[in-house]
């Protein structure tokens, strides 16, 4: 199963010109849309969006992770095997948080280039056929160097700012909440964001926190848009505040 | 084939999550992603549409149907086989209106809980499980309880509401034009809309009705949005008109 | 492989509805969703965009080529076969800029006519068979008759127009990039905008042109959207200047 990650807009028609390139090198491969929107111009959001999302990748996936405002600039392409799952991505800190948290990793530096490589479009023209060669057991060793570290390391501890939006108005954080106790409170703006567990035990007009599906902290509103009582945008930090 | 019906979002990583879930089950499934922007917070809406749309289902096909503002309450998960198509979702009137109207079904109670289940992604962890082993052929007897209805059962007959707007801003309805007679008038606030076979047929700057592709009155305008002419949203009522 | 390019909205269910029924007649084809934004009333936007991306569609693939707002008129509906692709659509102008660039073509028009075809969803009922036919090799020769050219043939040459934005604010134009010196400059509205490779060479809030990976000619801005910049629309014309 090869999974898509990117910045390229779910309306637009990179994701679909991705995939035939996929198709091209490995007919048969299962490719699932995960997301198209990953924020575009905040390499570390989307950096610890695709660390929560890989939980639910399946052992020996392969994931084409892409939000790459430097591409066709000097930076490098990478492929990473961590804790059994593959990466094909932009060496610019996008896989550095999944790099950092992984128990057991290994990385390549992508040196084979092409006949025809656009400026602009990596996904389609190198991370497709790297993805769809090791998704189909042919490991292209002889187009990769193995490499110790990535070039760009983000700091991968929980990050206290906004991530992703969802059409719901939903907001997810940088936060995991398994470490967190229920009692934490948050201090977004000038609101205090106190726990529930569902939506349904949201009190009316008040927005709560909750460990969402992803196991994240996420401020939500029930039955209405908590990005718009809030006011929040992606890239908005917050405060953690534990009562005594 | 499974088929997905939620308002998880076009845009959002949930369907694309939900599409992993089922595969893990059932790595050679047809997926085919149908809508994922059901009204949201319009159950009734919603289970219209899914009615309409249900014509289109091939036999033996699973949809899983999912506009669930409830999960993580004690609202019931069920499946249901209705006229040869199967269905998984929440009890919470999504499914009564395909129910109601029909010939032959039978339902069940998802008693069966996974070992890990989310309190807001039954989709991914409960769905996606049941209608994989559904499509696969391994009905999972052993994890659901025959029941003899629905919970929440809304009515099923034609709704004289506004159930969906497109793109385009065409407006669909719960009504059903086969029984319509051609010189019926719809009263929409202080507009009067008459009969058009196809878009090319309508007066320019004009709305018009006629029978779309899923069976049901819809209000159009040619070449232009009903919806912004008319300032309709999803839930707004209309009157039926006969002139003698 | 089966690519669907049209006008749908993807977030509409339109698309999923075609998937489903090209499915139900080829059920293990591999369909691509290209783009379902194309410019719905631009035919000519839309016909050098599908120009543009049918570079990308492998050999023997079907494309499903829809917008066509005069569905249920009289215009008529066609299979070509263009440089050993296929295509399926309306006969308005959609495919006739692959048509005239095309070195060797064949034309037929679909005289069939499916037992329920619906006023406005052609896509689904009459174009969706025909392409599955097709991808499965089993060329529906009595459902059509050869044809000398198609009936409406638009202007193939390069189109100074933007054809289409993209969800960054990036505008891509219907001229081709491959014979324009870089030292071209564009005059779009009190703009001039000159060349730069790769977005990070383009100067802080200054649009550039570059070549797109379609092989067209694109303005864009780095960081920030070019069409929010230039004020830009879907048909807005320019000029090319050739500096001495």
């Amino acid at each position: 199963m090869i999974l898509l990650f990117t910045d390229y807009g779910s309306a637009d028609p990179y994701s679909g010109l991705m995939r035939a390139a996929i198709w091209a090198h490995a007919p048969d491969v299962a490719i699932v849309d995960l997301l198209h929107e990953a924020p575009s111009f905040n390499t570390r959001a989307s950096a610890h969006l695709l660390s929560a999302m890989s939980a639910c990748f399946p052992i020996g996936s392969v994931c084409v992770a892409v939000v790459d405002p430097g591409v066709g600039s000097a930076r490098s392409a990478v492929v990473m095997h961590a804790d059994e799952k593959w990466y094909v991505g932009p060496d610019n800190g996008l896989l550095s948080v999944v790099a950092g948290r992984a128990l057991q990793s290994e990385l390549w530096r992508i040196d084979w280039r092409p006949e025809y490589l656009s400026d602009s479009f990596h996904g389609r023209d190198l991370f497709a056929p790297i993805a769809a060669w090791i998704d189909r057991g042919a490991f292209p060793h002889s187009k990769l160097s193995e490499i110790e570290r990535l070039n760009i390391g983000l700091d991968y501890s929980d990050l206290a700012e906004v991530i992703y939006i969802d059409h719901y108005g939903n907001i997810m954080t940088g936060m995991r909440a398994a470490q967190i106790q229920r009692n934490a409170q948050f201090l977004f703006g000038s609101s205090t964001i106190e726990f529930a567990r569902v939506f349904s035990d949201g009190l009316s007009g008040r927005p709560f926190w909750y460990k969402n599906s992803l196991g994240l902290v996420e401020f939500a509103l029930n039955g209405a848009s908590a990005a718009l009582f809030l006011g929040a945008q992606v890239g908005d930090q917050f405060e953690l505040y534990l009562p005594d």
